[in-house]
């Protein structure tokens, strides 16, 4: 549902608690923008049809990829590139915000017991 | 100039002090992410081709429509919606993360001494 308020970060973060599930707040075109937790470990997968943007508003996570990785402090973004397979870590819960296209799914390719439901948004 | 570094907000917006004059840090397919530094009053303006999406990184800002306006605090997002005529204003300065298509003219469809450069990265 888009609205015609300013959408606060942190007031629609106070609005879930579960971790590895991304939820919408936002549309522009076709492009989402998703809320997220993360803790723990995610799993290995690659988005084959897109880029995906991390952005950390709270606490850091790092990114790992099959040959380097990259840490992500609050205040900063990267973009993962389209095929790349990734893997997100977070020692302490981060929280982020997520820029993909529409449909996208958070463990891409890859089955698991952490894939979310799509497009639910608060 | 896409990297394989993280992409600090802060280091970013340090490298210019130019007003109304979006750089480029990020592309995620064919969108750019740009950050820019507002204070005073921009022109009316609309795109008609694409939504625009501001976030709030510091300071606040406002976003006048022709029929009523919207106040954005750091933390906040808002995403104009296509062809939707548009002022942002802000009395301090602010800086803002824009996230549009590449290509977007910062005045959109008006003319304007405020028309800046596009497509140029830091």
């Amino acid at each position: 549902m888009q609205t015609n308020l300013p959408l606060n970060f942190k007031d629609k973060l106070d609005q879930f608690t579960e971790q590895w599930s991304p939820k919408v707040i936002a549309e522009m075109n076709d492009y989402q923008f998703k809320l997220a937790k993360l803790q723990g470990e995610f799993v290995w997968h690659n988005h084959p049809e897109t880029d995906e943007t991390f952005i950390v508003l709270h606490g850091k996570m790092t990114i790992l990829f099959r040959d380097n990785s990259i840490d992500l402090n609050a205040g900063e973004m990267f973009v993962v590139p389209k095929g790349v397979e990734h893997k997100p870590v977070a020692k302490q819960e981060c929280h982020i915000l997520l820029v993909e296209p529409r449909g996208v799914t958070n463990t891409g390719q890859t089955s698991s017991n952490l894939t979310a439901e799509n497009d639910i948004w608060i």
